[in-house]
C-alpha cells in the first residue's frame, strides 16, 4: 500500500483535527490492481473448502433455476425434493448434524453451507433448511441417543424427510403460547396430541404438504393433570404418502415465493404418540406418569429449547446477505457494460455505472453487502462456539448470541429485500424478465423479512436485552415485562448496566480534542474511531431516551402496553442503532486482520462507505442531537460521493469476489 | 365541523407565531363520525359511475384472481384474454376510443376505468392498456378515417388483438434512437421493415406472443434515400395463429409478474407492408414515393406521436395508486383485528394497529395514498382536456402535461411498490400465501416503475423542463442539450425562468412574520401555508443548485456528459421535491372544495400527515438548509406521531373509503 490512498490515511492514527471535508476528498487513488481470488478468499474465510464445495453442487444443478420458471408447483416441489436428497447424498447439506450419522459434526461449516446455498435456487435452501437444521437439529438437540440411533442417520441421507411444527396460525410470534395439547396417558404410555381449535393449527409448516413423514410437534404438555409448558414430540403424519390417523394435512397452497417448498398446515384429532418419541434431553416422563427434568432454569431450558432457532435465524440471515450478492453482481456488472444512451453523442456514451445517480443507487448497498457478510462471519462464529460445546457456554454468551443473531437476520433480510428490489430496477425491463434471476429472488427472499421471526419483533428483543442487560429473565420476559422492569430502575443503573456508556467513553480516549464536547468536530470522517464514536453515542443516547422514556410514561401512570405503544418505534430504532454499530465494528475489526494490500486499500473503502452512509442515512437525527453542524454534515454526503467514486473502477471485481458462479447468475442478456 | 378539531384550525387563517410545538398536539380529537360513502363518492369525483361500473365487471370476474395462482402460464394468458373480450363487450375498457367505433368518446373516462381496474387482476389491466390505450390508441391519434373506419371497431370490440411495436432491445429509453427501418418501394407501393440486427428488435411487446393480429410498428422511415424519422405502421405478425411471412415472434417467457400477458419480441425480415398501412395524421407518403408532412414544428411531431405515451404513463400512475389502495385496505383492516400476543396480559391485549410502530408504518402511507389520488386527478384531468380538443391545447399546456405526467407516474408507482411491500410485511407470513393477495400486487406492480418510462429517466425529463422552463426544444433536447442550454443561462435567469421564485414570494405574504427569514419559524405547522412554503422553498432551491452546479462543472471545462453525472443525483433529487410539491398542492386545493364535515376533518388530518411525514423524511436536508430548527424539526416529528393517533381510530373506515369490493380483497383468512 502507497500512502497516497485514502484508505492508509483511514486506517492510520487520527489526522489533524478539520472541521471541513477531509482533505483528501479531491485526491484521486491510483487505480487499484486487485486480485479476485484474493477478496474471494478473504470472505470465504475458514470454510472457503466448504463453500467451494457448495458452489459446485450448485452449478450441477443450475438448471433447476431455469425450470423453476415454468413447472407446475408439484413438479417443482418433486424437483426440488429430488436435488435436497441428491445434495444430501454428497454430504454438502447435513454438516451440523453429528459424524456418527453421516453428517459433517461442525456446526459452523454447516452456516457456512448454507448461506452458499443461497446462490441457487431458494426453495432448495429452504427445504434443506427445513430437514437438516429444523427437524434434524430439534431431534439433535432436544432428543437423546435412542432418538439419534433411530432417526439420524436417514435424516442426513435424506431418506427420512420431516417438519419443525411449532407455528400456530394464532401464534406467530409468540411461542410460549401456542395451545396445541399432549396428554399424557399412562394406560397405553402414550401422548395424546389434540388441535383444540382451528387458530392452535399448526402453520406454514415446510415439508408437511406433500413430502414429510413425521413431524417434530411443539405442544404443551400435560401429565397427570399438571402443566409443564411447551415440549417437543416426534409424530408421523404420514404413511405411504397418506396422511397419518387423526392427522389432517391441508396445503398452504401457491405462496408469493418458495414455491418449491411444500408448506402446509397440520391439525390433530387425537393422534397418540408412543411415550418414547417425547424428546427428552432436558425432561422426561416415566411409563407411570411422573414427570422429572434435570434443568433448575426454566429461563435455560426455554432458550435451549429454541436453540434451534437461533440456529435458523443465523442461517436466514446469511441467506439474505448471500442472496443479496447474487442480485448485487448482476446489476453492477450490467451497469459496467450498459449504455444509457446506446446511440450516444460526441465523446458522452457513458456506461450507466459511470452516472452519479446510478453509483448511488448501487455502491453504498454494494458496501453493506461487505459489512454485513463480515458481520454475518462474527454471529456465525458465536453460533459455532456457543453451540458446540452448549454445556460450556454461560448464560450471557447465549443471551448475546440470541441477541446478535435476531439483529443479524433483521438487517440482513431487510437489506436483501432492498437490495434485490434496485437491482432489479436497475436493470430495467430486462430485469423483469425471469431468466434475468430477479423474479425468483424477489420472491423467494420476501419472507426472510417475516419467518424464523419477523424483523420488527426480533429487534424489540434485541432492545429488550440492550435494556434490561441481558438479566436474567430475559429470554421470556415480555415485551411488558420489560417495560415493567425498565420502569423499576433509575435511567442511570440502565445506562450503567449497557456496555456503551463505558464504551464510548474508551473511544474518546482516542479521537483527537478529546474535550467531551469536540470529538465529533474534529476527527476525520474517514478515521473509523470517529465512525464507531458516532455510531456508539448515537446507540447510547437512543438507550437512554427510550429508557427515560418507558420511566416517564409509567410514572404518569401508563399500564405497560400503553407506554410501550408509544414507546415502540424508538425501541426499534435503538435496535437497529445497536446492530449497525456492531455491522461497522465486526468491518473495521476484520480490517484490522488483513495484509496490507491493494485489496486492503478496496475494503477499506467500502468499510468507509459503509460508515458514512450509514450515518449520512441518519443525519437528521444527528443534527438533532447536536452530532453534526450543518457543514460537516453536508461534507459526509460529498466524502459518500467521492467514495462512490472511487469505488466505481472496482466495483465489478469487487463483485466478482462473492465468487457466485456464472452458471447461478443466468442473466445471460444483461451481463453476458 | 366543530372548533377543538385540529384540521378546523388548520384550514383556517395562519395562527399566532409559535416556535414550539404546536399547541394542538396533546388535544384529543373528538370521535370522527364518518360516512364511508360519502368519502367514496368524494374520491370518485366526476366518474363515479363509470368506477362502479367497473368495480360491478371486476366483481363478476373475482374468481380469476384465485385462479390466477395456479394456471399454467399458456392458460392464464388464454383467460386473461377472455376477460379482457368479455369486458370489452360490456364498454368498460375502449372509453377513450370515439363512439362511432363503439367506445365511450371520453379519455377522462378511460382513464378512470383503467385506474379501477388495478383493483383486480394486474395483467386484465396491462392487456387493457396494450389493446385499447397503446394499441388501439396509436391508431386513433396517429392514423386517419380510412385507418379507423378498417379497424376501429374491431379493436375496440376486442375481436381485433394488436401490439404496440416501439421499445427495442438496445433503446429502452430512447425511442428516437430505434433501428427498425421502413424503406419505401414505389414499384410495389409498400414498405419494407426490417430489423437489421438483433439489438434492434422489438422487446417485451404485450399481445405479441399468442394473440395480437396486428402490429403498430415504430420504425426510421426512408423514402427516394430520405430519411424522415420516426413513424408509425400498421403490420400483420400473425396470420390464422401463425407468424405472418417474415415475421419471427419470440416468447419473453415467464416474467415477474403479469403472467397473464403475452409479452413477446418481433424480428421483421423484408416484410412488407401496404403504403396505405402507414398511418398518416402527420405525415404521408404518395404512390410515387413522395413524402409531405403538414407539421411544420418537428418538436410537435414527436410529442404528438409520443400522444400515447403520455396516456399510458398517467394510465400506469393511477394503476399504481390504486393497486396500493389494495394493499392499504388489507393490511389495515389485518391490523384492526390482529392482536400481538393473542393470549395476552391483564388488559394489555391490544390491537396491531394500536402500537405506535405499526401505525408509523401504515399510516403515513395511507395519507400518502390519498394525495396522490388527488395528484392523480388532476393530471388526468389535463391529459383529458389536452388530447381532447388536441388542436386547441397550447405547447405550453403540453409540455406541463407531459411533465406532470412523467413525474405523476414515478411517484405513482414507487408508492404502490412501497406500499405493497410493507403491507405484506405487516401482514407477516400469512402476507406470504397467495391467497391474500399480496403476491400477486407485489410481482405484477412491479414492472410499473419501468415501463412506459423509466422512473429515474421520467425524473430527469421532469427535471429537464424546470431547468429549461420547458423551452422550446424541450422535448427532444436530451440530457446533454439540456446541460449545454442551462450553462448558456446566468443562474438568475434560470430562477426567473422558473414559476416557483414568484410562487414562493407569494406564499410568503400569506404566512406569518413576513420578514424573509422568518416566515418558516413562525407558522403553525398545521399551516397549509407553512407546509407549502415549505415545499416550494426545496424545490426553487433545488432548482437553483443544479442550475449553479451545471454552470460551475461546464465552466470548469468538464464536457456535458461528465457534468451531468454528477449532478444527476441532485438533478432527480430536484424533480423528486418538484412533484411531491404538485402533490401536496393538489390535496389542500381539493379540500378546499369539499363542503365543512367530519369527512372534511379527517382528510384534513390526512393532508397534514402528507405535508408534515413528507417534511420529516427530508428534514436533514430542510435543516442543512436553514428552513428547520432543531427544536422545529423534532416538534415536526412529534406533530406525526399525534396525527398517527388522530388517524387511527379512522383509519379502517378511510381505506372502506377506497370502494374495492370484497370479492377483489381475497385474504379471507387475514380480515375475516
Amino acid at each position: 500500500m502507497t500512502a497516497d490512498t485514502p484508505a492508509q490515511i483511514a486506517s492510520d492514527a487520527p489526522r489533524d483535527p478539520v472541521r471541513e471535508p477531509a482533505p483528501d476528498v479531491q485526491v484521486e487513488p491510483r487505480q487499484l490492481s486487485l486480485d479476485v481470488p484474493t477478496i474471494t478468499a478473504f470472505l470465504d474465510g475458514h470454510y472457503a473448502e466448504v463453500r467451494q464445495e457448495v458452489r459446485e453442487r450448485l452449478v450441477e444443478h443450475a438448471g433447476l433455476l431455469a425450470e423453476a420458471d415454468d413447472l407446475p408447483k408439484d413438479d417443482y416441489r418433486d424437483r426440488v425434493r429430488d436435488v435436497v436428497v441428491d445434495m444430501a447424498g454428497t454430504g454438502a447439506t447435513a454438516m451440523g448434524l453429528p459424524k456418527e450419522y453421516g453428517g459433517g459434526g461442525d456446526i459452523g461449516a454447516s452456516i457456512a453451507a448454507f448461506e452458499t446455498l443461497a446462490f441457487g435456487d431458494l426453495s432448495v435452501l429452504t427445504k434443506v433448511g427445513v430437514q437438516f437444521g429444523l427437524f434434524g437439529g430439534a431431534i439433535l438437540q432436544l432428543g437423546t441417543k435412542s432418538h439419534h440411533d433411530r432417526w439420524m442417520a436417514d435424516i442426513a441421507a435424506g431418506r427420512l424427510l420431516g417438519c419443525f411444527a411449532m407455528t400456530e396460525s394464532g401464534h406467530g410470534s409468540n411461542v410460549a403460547d401456542i395451545e396445541t395439547t399432549a396428554v399424557y396417558d399412562p394406560e397405553t404410555q402414550e401422548f395424546v396430541l389434540t388441535t383444540p381449535h382451528a387458530g392452535a393449527r399448526k402453520d406454514y409448516i415446510g415439508n408437511a404438504a406433500r413430502h414429510g413423514e413425521l413431524a417434530v410437534v411443539f405442544a404443551q404438555l400435560e401429565v397427570a393433570g399438571e402443566h409443564h409448558g411447551v415440549h417437543a414430540l416426534v409424530t408421523p403424519i404420514r404413511v405411504d404418502g397418506e396422511p397419518a390417523p387423526g392427522v389432517r394435512i391441508e396445503d398452504c397452497g401457491t405462496k408469493l415465493g418458495l414455491n418449491g417448498v411444500d408448506n402446509g398446515r397440520l391439525y390433530f384429532d387425537g393422534v397418540r404418540v408412543p411415550r418414547e418419541n417425547l424428546l427428552d434431553r432436558f425432561a422426561s416422563v416415566s411409563p407411570e406418569g411422573v414427570y422429572t427434568s434435570d434443568i433448575e432454569s426454566q429461563g435455560r431450558r426455554f432458550f435451549t429449547m429454541l436453540g434451534t432457532l437461533v440456529q435458523g435465524r443465523v442461517s436466514v440471515g446469511g441467506a439474505g446477505i448471500n442472496a443479496a450478492k447474487v442480485a448485487m453482481a448482476i446489476a453492477v456488472k450490467y451497469a459496467d457494460r450498459r449504455r444509457q444512451f446506446e446511440a450516444g453523442e460526441e465523446g458522452t456514451e457513458q456506461l450507466l455505472l459511470d452516472y452519479g445517480m446510478h453509483q448511488r443507487r448501487l455502491l453504498p448497498l454494494l458496501a453493506r453487502t461487505y459489512a454485513l457478510h463480515f458481520a454475518q462471519e462474527v454471529v456465525a462464529g458465536q453460533l459455532h462456539e456457543v453451540f458446540s460445546a452448549p454445556d460450556a457456554a454461560d448464560e450471557k454468551a447465549r443471551k448475546l448470541l440470541e441477541s446478535r443473531a435476531a439483529g443479524t437476520k433483521a438487517l440482513g433480510t431487510w437489506h436483501a429485500t432492498r437490495v434485490i428490489q434496485e437491482c432489479r430496477e436497475a436493470c430495467g425491463g430486462a430485469g423483469y424478465l425471469a431468466e434475468n434471476r430477479f423474479a425468483a429472488l424477489k420472491a423467494d427472499t420476501d419472507v426472510f423479512t417475516t419467518f424464523e421471526g419477523d424483523n420488527h419483533v426480533l429487534l424489540q428483543l434485541v432492545a429488550k436485552g440492550l435494556l434490561t442487560d441481558y438479566s436474567s429473565g430475559f429470554a421470556d420476559m415480555d415485551q411488558f415485562g420489560m417495560v415493567r422492569f425498565v420502569a423499576g430502575l433509575a435511567v442511570d443503573t440502565v445506562l450503567e448496566k449497557t456496555n456503551v456508556h463505558k464504551v464510548l467513553e474508551r473511544i474518546r480516549d482516542v479521537l483527537p480534542g478529546g474535550r467531551e464536547d469536540e470529538w465529533d468536530q474534529e476527527a476525520g470522517l474517514l478515521d473509523p474511531n470517529y465512525q464507531l464514536a458516532m455510531l456508539r453515542f448515537r446507540e447510547e443516547h437512543m438507550i437512554g431516551g427510550v429508557a427515560r422514556r418507558i420511566k416517564g410514561g409509567v410514572d404518569r401512570g401508563g399500564n405497560p402496553g400503553e407506554v410501550f405503544s408509544t414507546v415502540q418505534d424508538h425501541v426499534i430504532a435503538t435496535a437497529r442503532a445497536h446492530v449497525e454499530r456492531l455491522v461497522l465494528e465486526a468491518f473495521v475489526d476484520k480490517m484490522e486482520t488483513m495484509e496490507e494490500s491493494d485489496e486492503k486499500v478496496a475494503l477499506n473503502l467500502l468499510c468507509d462507505l459503509y460508515a458514512l452512509s450509514t450515518i449520512e442515512a441518519d443525519r437528521a437525527w444527528f443534527m438533532e442531537h447536536g452530532r453534526l453542524t450543518v457543514q460537516r454534515s453536508k461534507a459526509i454526503t460529498t466524502e459518500v460521493n467521492a467514495l462512490c467514486r472511487k469505488v466505481r473502477p472496482i466495483a465489478v471485481e469487487l463483485v466478482d469476489a462473492f465468487g457466485v458462479p456464472d452458471e447461478l447468475l443466468r442473466a445471460e442478456d444483461l451481463i453476458g
